[in-house]
């Protein structure tokens, strides 16, 4: 979607309190990447490797919820309200990112 | 797994190749989630976000699916040869992380 | 949901054309896994088994998302259409069930 | 991988019990695809068909993970221990499955 219309909808809502959550597991899922980059760098013992790697990929996926949470109940109810078009486009793009969540 | 027994057991078996090729994976990806982090920063469209956490979800699967082919290449392959109660300890861990990665 | 509440949101919405796709599929995936059995019982090789495994789960995954798909297009746009307790209560339905549709 | 080959190694080790243990899990899956037929042919309400469709991957996922620990313990044991070309095959039909597994 280009940033003009991203603008337009208000993406994130200026949520502050939303934003600061997210920039939080943000840096918690950063500093999980560094530690397993230790652990490579130590040759730890692979499984324990894995054991945080599959860690990682939860605290992805929780992030991602939160957000998809996030956008259908401010940009795809707005959507709705508008009908039309724009709730068309809403829902497709929506959908799309439901299918590659599943899918990764 | 305890420290010592994985050193018994040359966890990366010191594949220097393979290390490398991991970190690099790994600083990819520590990348990518600070480019996400800028994404919020900078309140872009939560739907271009989702894109790129996914991304991200889909380079540790990776990185976990080489990571869980080294080890049954190497301590696996190493295990059954001894048998017994090392083979089904090895057994049960590879078990283990792959039902994590399935369900992750 | 209670069947009640359901019934007056027209869960499917009455789309014959979309009940009869979905029981098509649902009856190739009873195939599938009809298929299967035979496979075990025939003790075909495991990794074929396994393959066929995968592309029966990837089909109920294609039709969870055709599902969530025609829910969001009909009964979550309602909702949001009426606002209120109505809207969170589907907003919420939704998460759950996109929450369980990553996680499995 | 062709019969003939599957017929050496044997596959499913003819382990009648767990052939039946198998056989019981993909008749209840058979009955719970059908049960979702019914719920659709009944124009149930999505999302509590959404739930059921989640419940069948989830136990597709289960039987995967036991054939795969089969398929472990057995086949890619004999081949670790025979070594050279048939352990390297095994290995990799192994490590696609798993691919295929995480990824579906």
């Amino acid at each position: 979607m280009s940033d003009t219309a991203a603008e337009q909808h208000g993406h994130l809502e200026h949520d502050a309190e939303a934003v600061q959550a997210h920039l939080k597991r943000l840096r918690r899922i950063e500093g999980q990447v560094r530690g397993i980059q230790r652990m490579v760098e130590e040759e730890k013992y692979c499984i324990d490797i894995l054991t945080q790697v599959s860690a990682v990929t939860k605290a992805l996926q929780s992030l991602a919820l939160v957000l998809l949470d996030d956008h259908m109940a401010h940009c795809l109810v707005d959507a709705a309200r508008k009908g039309g078009a724009e709730q068309e486009e809403k829902l497709k793009e929506a959908s799309e990112a439901i299918a590659r969540l599943v899918r990764s």
